[in-house]
Order: structure tokens, then sequence, then C-alpha cells
């Protein structure tokens, strides 16, 4: 304790996404991200993950601030679950704040949370923290990373970032700033490793404009264009594009229409005035009139794209000389979901222009060589990767070791949970906490314990089994043939001879049971339970999850 | 009907794997591969599909044969399921027939199969076909195309291929008498699509050597090579090399073991005496004489690399120093598991050899310009893409339009169920059928229904409620409270009152119902389960099964 300063993990380091970070010193603890993931228990009802926010309960009194970097969902999602148990003000952009505030008006928290809209290079204090918001690029705009000067030192936390010096909106990537602090003296520099295994410059958001030039100059038929909700940059391009071409834009897809809506009238996008028309102005125009800007990039198949291709999405669907481009890199495990819509694509006559075909996306995280801008502008005494997998954290600490001749052992990989103590002389783990994760179903908003899941996923594997016997009190003898109700287990359809067996089975374990057996009803449900297990296995070698269930008459 | 020819695709054409071909003509119908799949649908205790054969009953008197082009699963994989139904003679190559041998065992149909091993330039006749067995190269070894002269005219199905003029083992691709069947002339070609979206050629199996080599010469720590189990050019590499290099080698993974057991049996991989080593063997040697060639490379988290990166397998871990090889491509939907692995293999000290850094891997499917010298060498009249979803079909279709002016019309996109005839003047498709898949549970070579795997399907989503009524039956009331037994319902968990307060609603219910619903088994059951999922979904938005069950008393 003492003076030292504590940086806890409690997610997005080791894993992709639901980035969120506790630093604290003495008695005061702020929050940095409040992300949400996307798990892949989604076919247990699981829509997305946040961290396990109980963690911070033992630091309670502690808390005193949210810090956000940037409004995508891995930094900003968990924002309404970590205030419905911590009633803390937020710091963030303004940009981040118009996001914020439609996430928090869905759960019914807005007027409760205190939001503080701050400007690059604006210094707040809370506590022992001076952070100074400084503007980063990225693929959404109004990014910041944080320097936070504590009494141990200078620590900057990155956010997610590239180094764009030529951005759509806004101005470049502050490293003048950076580097001040460079030539001041950094204590830790916490970095976003999501691209530490590109080699070379990510390219400036500005380096799609040919290609889509080049696209709309070539096409007659109509564009549609599909990209993240969040790509601010992509979007403004789209529309300037457009304009350039004198096609009229039509947006689809409640993110995306949601994030022009709230971009405009903060300012961030430029529209033109009557670019903007609905899908029923769409039908007085010729193909070579419109572009549709839309959701569903990763094949998503409730998003707008997927509906489009495989049915009628608002009067819509794709026609035979559309040109689709899909402005969008692929998602790590969305691989057969957008070549399954890529083929409904092509079935309906669609010209598909591809990522690997065409400069028409760039990532909105540091390549190597960005990584080595940053990292030489800062120049830290100790560089710790985070944001990303482990194997993109290990891929940092390889390249900055090799390339940047860092220090290895200055080089600190750590993951959710382990605390991480800088007191200015030495960095070193300290504790490992076990932090998990707590699954979301949106539906209701709703946590879903790991039990829960845990559950479903027993019975989704083998099926269930609920077994109702009837015993009479007295006698402890059936007083009715074992009921059986089975779901999702193989052969047991009523048409044939199993339930039947089955029964027999049951029926027989009964009768073979003790007196004293059947008198405790937790050992006779335990004896027909195994019996039946044993027959099912033997029948089809699954392992259903069985449910008895004594009535006593 | 009459004189003309059928080609019906009941699976891998339009997705990737469970490749199989019906091919009929009058009274005789012949079935080309027999290939599993590998479906999503694994969470619900799915293993593998194959084509539901059931489709082929009506056929069942024309059925004349199958007639494998090669070994690999999604080629082989169901020949099991289909003999069960039908039991037909086999044509295949001699390390085909090793492989089908050990699966035929498996399930205990070895004795029962008439297997006919075939040499390349072999020609059979069944019924109205002539069929020659072309060789051609791939990563498995002893593989076919087919050229299958019938009255309307010769048809050519390549099998998986790729040209490879100088293979590790055995001859190059058979490309003269491809070019003598074009000579001839050919009425349609049916044509390997998996790679068709790549650009050049395909290297050699060849092409990796210089890798290993220079890898095996760098090295001083112990090797581990994961590759596909199937890769016998790839085995026979690293056994040369390690032979180069004086290291033994140590086969770890069932299925690694049995394919190098087969081929060296069979005298398709070449093993120098004393090669091979013991899991025990291998204690006693340096880390610089050794390696291990390991299934797993697919992030697979019960094959032997990734029980080496996160426990001990067969006594051994990864370990500091050790030089992992990443000898495969990643099969689309592996990703996550894939970098999870690596993230654990660089947690134990590793160094990792990805393929996209060094040219360690080559696929063994045709890129485009291998697709050009197949089409020119055959010179069909029709062409029909096979293998592939439909993204690789159509960009197929595409290459050889644009770049071999194959003329339009006579590309034929046809899709698993598409029956699509021959009459040597035209190729019409004349008819749509619906032919599904047959999930198996391969623990005890079980089909799994479609019913049971849709319910399994819900109770994973929502979880699932028994409902216990205890019902007298002369008053029509209720004898007991409800019984409620929950899986998988959030909040359910018997802590918190939500399961008396169900209870609590499923009383009310019994008690508004009408004397006519409560005499009426079915009514009541309807009744108190509309009402308990309404107060369910209230509760916390989840639509759970709810199974109601009355027992009267």
């Amino acid at each position: 304790m003492g003076n030292v300063l504590e940086i806890i993990p409690l997610g997005g380091v080791g894993e992709f996404g639901m980035n969120c970070m506790a630093v604290r010193y003495d008695e005061d603890m702020i929050v940095i991200d409040a992300g949400m993931g996307f798990p892949e228990e989604s076919v247990y009802g699981v829509d997305v993950s946040v961290p396990d926010f109980d963690f911070l309960e033992e630091y309670r009194d502690s808390l005193s601030a949210i810090v956000l970097t940037h409004g995508h969902e891995d930094h900003l999602g968990a924002l309404p679950y970590i205030l419905k148990k911590f009633n803390l003000p937020v710091y963030l952009s303004h940009f981040t704040a118009g996001l914020a505030e439609r996430k928090l008006e869905e759960h019914d928290l807005l007027s409760d949370v205190l939001l503080h809209r701050v400007e690059p290079r604006q210094v707040v204090e809370i506590g022992p923290f001076k952070i100074e918001f400084i503007r980063v690029s990225h693929s959404l705009v109004d990014c910041f990373s944080l320097a936070i000067r504590t009494p141990v030192g200078t620590i900057i936390h990155t956010g997610d970032y590239k180094v764009d010096e030529t951005p759509v909106i806004g101005e470049p990537i502050d490293l003048r700033t950076f580097r001040s602090y460079g030539q001041e003296g950094v204590l830790a520099l916490l970095s976003d490793s999501t691209n530490a295994t590109v080699p070379g410059r990510t390219p400036s958001e500005r380096a799609v404009i040919p290609a889509f030039e080049e696209i709309f100059s070539e096409t007659e038929g109509r564009i549609i264009v599909s990209a993240f909700a969040s790509s601010i940059h992509r979007i403004q391009i789209v529309l300037d594009v457009a304009q350039q071409f004198d096609r009229k834009v039509c947006v689809l897809g409640r993110s995306m229409q949601k994030n022009v809506e709230i971009a405009e009238e903060l300012g961030y996008l430029d529209v033109p005035d009557g670019l903007l028309v609905s899908v029923s102005d769409t039908k007085h125009l010729d193909d070579d009139e419109i572009v549709f800007l839309v959701t569903g990039s990763q094949g998503e198949p409730r998003a707008a794209l997927a509906q489009m291709a495989t049915q009628v999405y608002k009067g819509l669907t794709i026609e035979e000389g559309d040109t689709v481009v899909l402005s969008a890199r692929i998602i790590p495990g969305n691989e057969r979901a957008i070549s399954r819509m890529i083929g409904h694509l092509y079935k309906r006559g669609a010209n598909i222009i591809e990522e690997k075909r065409r400069l028409i996306h760039v990532s909105g995280h540091a390549s190597q060589e960005d990584i080595r801008i940053m990292t030489e502008a800062v120049r830290p005494r100790y560089l710790v990767p985070i944001h990303g997998e482990y194997r993109m954290l290990f891929r940092h600490k390889e390249f900055v070791k090799n390339h940047l001749n860092f220090p290895e052992d200055n080089i600190i990989l750590i993951e959710n949970g382990d605390v991480l103590e800088l007191d200015g002389e030495r960095a070193t783990v300290v504790d490992k906490r076990e932090i998990g994760r707590t699954f979301i179903d949106e539906t209701g908003f709703e946590e879903i314990d790991s039990d829960t899941v845990r559950e479903r996923r027993q019975i989704a594997y083998d099926g269930v089994i609920t077994l109702v016997l009837t015993i009479n009190g007295e006698t402890g003898e059936m007083e009715a043939p074992p009921e059986i109700v089975a779901r999702g287990i193989i052969g047991m359809d009523g048409s044939n001879g199993l339930i039947k067996e089955a029964q027999r089975v049951v029926s027989e374990a009964v009768e073979r049971a003790t007196r004293n057996d059947r008198e405790d009803v937790t050992l006779l449900k335990e004896h027909v339970r195994v019996e039946l297990k044993r027959f099912i296995q033997k029948q089809n070698g699954t392992r259903p999850v069985i449910l008895p269930v004594v009535v006593h008459v």
C-alpha cells in the first residue's frame, strides 16, 4: 500500500474487447473505459459480456470517476452496467457523450448520471490524478489518449489509436503533446496492441478515397456500401463521394442511422442539404442516383445487408446490377457468416467489392510503425501492452524489444486481474486476482450468471429429461407409471418404443430400491437418475441431464 | 427420362465439405465420394454431418457403386453411413482403401463391404459408365480425377487437385491423360472451386522444404511441427529434414499416428530405420535431437498441441526454448481457438512460426492458374464448378469467363439438390430437390435428427422448466404445491424467491382455470404454460421452454 500506484485491468488485456482498467493511488481509484465483449456463448442466449464489476466492491469508497477514451462498444458498452453498481461521474469527449447518452437512455439511467464533457488538452484533477486528454486518431471521432500525472510519475494510456496525420474529420493526432510528456519523463506507457502483428504503418482514413471515387465513377447501377456503423470518417467519405457523383444517400440499419444522427447533430459529420433521403424517396431515383449506406458488414443475419441479400428489407432487395462494397474488415469468428452472405449477394446478381481486392478499408489501430512513433514520442520507462489477446500483447513486446531496442525487463506483460504496482522505482505484479465476466441478455438487460450458462451448455449438448415418480407416501409403492418428458434426446420422439422402455427401466429401478432408499427422496431420485442415465447412454451413447421429481400422494 | 445423364450433387456444391454426387444414366446410378462436414451445431452434441442418403432411397434399384476420388474426410468420412443404407461396392485407390478400412472397422462394417482397389489409368466399367482413374496431385497421396465415358459424352470430375509437377511422393499430375480426353472431346468438366478466389499457381508440395531446412538449421531447442494428419507429403518432408539434421521424430495424436502407420505400411511414406521414436525414448534425447510431429494445428482443445500448450500431454509440455511450427492454414471458423492456443504457447515461452510469416504451408487445391491449366487441357463443352461455397463457385465462373473467354452460357452454377440433365446437346437444371443433411454424434455413431437439434437449440437459448401439477382426479383441486424444476433459467437458483413466485403464479392460474379446463389435461397444461411463460418473460425477458406434467391422484 502506501505510496504506490496500482494498475488492475478488469478486461481487454489478454482478450479482445471488454476494455476496462482500474488505476488506484492510496484511497483514490479511477476506472478507464467500460467496454463490452462479444463472447462465443451467444447460442446460450448471451448477447454480450461485461467485466465483473463486483470486483470493485471492495474499493467502493475509493472509486471516484470513470474516464472514457472513446465511444466504441468495447470501451463504452458496459457503462450502464458499471453505473448501476457504482454511480460515478464520467469524463468523456463530446461525441462519446452523444453515444453514451443514447445508451444510458435505453437503460433509463440518463437522469441519474453526471457526464463531464471534456476537450482535447483539457486537464481534469481527480484526487491525486491530473488527467490530460490528448487527441488521437482512430476510426471513430473525438478519441483520447490519457496522460495521468500521479504522485509516483506520469502514465499514459493510449486508448485505441493510430498515427493519422490526415484524418477525414478533425485534427491529426496530437504528437506534440505526447512528445512533451516524453521530454518531461513518462513512467509507463499502456499501449494499444490490437494491430501489433501488422508490419508497416496503418494508412490514413483518407487512403480509401481513391478507390471509392473509382468505384463510383465506374458504376452505373445502385451502390450499396456496408461499413461499421461507428466508422464516422468512412461515412463522411461516402457522403462526400456520393455528393461528388450526384448520388443521394439512404442510410439503413438502426445503429448506422443513430450514429449518423448523433455525428451530424454534434457537428462531426458534414451532411450537405438534401443529400440524405428516405427509403421511399429512393423509389423515385434512378439506379445511378442512389447509394445505400448499410449495416451488416459482418454478415449478421438480422442486419440490413444480410436481410437485403436473402429477403426484403424495408421494401428493398439486392438486384442484378447492384454493386455491394464491403468496406470493413472481417472480425475473426465471422468468416462463415460473411462468406454465406456473399454467396447470397452473388446469387442475386450483385457485383461485390471485397476489402482484399481494393483499398476500401483501413484499420483504426496502430500497426508496428505507428507503435514505433508512439513509443519514441513518449519514451516511457515501462511499456505495458494492452488491448488484445495474449498473442498480440506478446508480439507488441517482441516488436519493441527487437526493433526499438526497448529493454526487455521494462516491457511488462500483464493480463486481466493482474495487480501491477508502480512505486516510481520498480514495476511489479504483486497479485493475481480472478476477475470474471458477466454475461448479459440484452432483451431485458439482464445479467446471466455463469451457473445458468453452464446449465444451458449441459442441456444443449445431450438434451434433458424430466422424470416424474408418483409414490404412495405410506406404502412407498408407485401409484402410476413414471412420466417422462424429454427435450433434445435422440430417438425420444414418442414414435418408437424408447420412452416406454425408459419407463420400464425406471419402474424396475424403483421396485429394486430398498425401503430405506424409497423413503429418502434424495436417495430415490439419485437411484433412478443413475439407472435411467445408464440406460440412455447404452441406447445412444449420450449423457443427457436427468431431473427426477418425486410426487408423494 | 431416356437417353439423358443426370448429375445430382448431394453435398459439397454450395457449401464446404460433405462432398457427394450422384451420376445417373437410365437405370444405373453411381455415387462419387461420400464426405462428411463439420457443422456449426457442435454445441448441440453434433460432431459431424453427412448428406441425407435417404434421398437415394428412390434410386435403390439403380445404385451400382460408390467411387471415391481420395481419402480426405470431406470425401470419405460418410462412407460408413451410406454403406449402412446401401451396401454397394466401392472403387478407390490403395491409400484411400487403407483409410477406408480403418473407418469401416470402427463401424464394424469391414467384413460386409467390397473394396475394389484401382490403379491410375485403370478403367472400370460400371453399367453404362466407363470410368478411368486419372492421377492428380493434392495434399494427400494416391488421389484421382475421374473420366467417365457415358452414352451422351465424357464427363470429368476433378476431385480435389492442384497442378503439382514436383510432388514429394509419387508421380506428378497426369496432364497428358487429361489432354487426350480433351482432344477426344469432353462434354462436361466438374471442377474443384475451393481456391478459385486465389490468383496465381498453387506452389508445389516441395515448396516448403527450404523454410523447413532453415528452421531446422537455426533451431537448437526442441521442434514441434503441427500439420494436418492427412498431409502425407508434409509428413515426408518433416521426416526427411529431421533425418538430414540428425533429429528423431516422435509422432503424437491419434489421427497422425494412424495415418503415418497406414502410409508407411502401404509404402507411401519412406521412414528411415530408427527415425521414429516413442515418447519415452524422447526422454533420453537432447533438445536438438528431437522433433515432435503433432495434431492440433486448428487449436482443437483435445488435440496434442493444445494439450501440450495448456497442460501435460503424455508427460510432455511446451517449454521455454521450444520452437512450434504451425504448418497448416487456418480453417475458417477456427481463428479464435488458434489465437488462444498461440497465446498459451507464447506464455510457455515457445517461439512460434506461423504460416503467414514463412512458407511452411501450401494448399492442396487449384488456384486460378491451375484452374486455367486444367480447363485448357480438358477443353470441355460445359464447365460445372463444384466443391465450395457459392461464393467460390461464382468466382470460379467469373475467372474462366473473364480470363479464359469460356462462353458464359456454358458455365453452369448448380447447388446441392439441383438435378442437372445432360443429353449431349443441352445442359439443363430440370429439378431442384431438397436434400438435407444428417447430424451425427460420433460417440455412438448415432444419427441426431433435426428435431432433436432444434429442441436442443431452444433449450440452450433460454433454458427449460418442468412444471409438475398434482391434481385430484375427482375434485380437480391441486393436492400439493406445483413443483418447478428449472435448468438454465436466469435467477432460478433457489436462493431468491423466484421459484416461490412462479409457484404462486401457477397455483393462481390453476385456481382461475374453469372446471372444463381442469378436466382436459391438454387445456390445463397449455393454460399454466402460457401463464408461467408470461411471468418469466416479465421477470427477465427470456422465453424458456416450459414442459408441464399433470399427475392425477
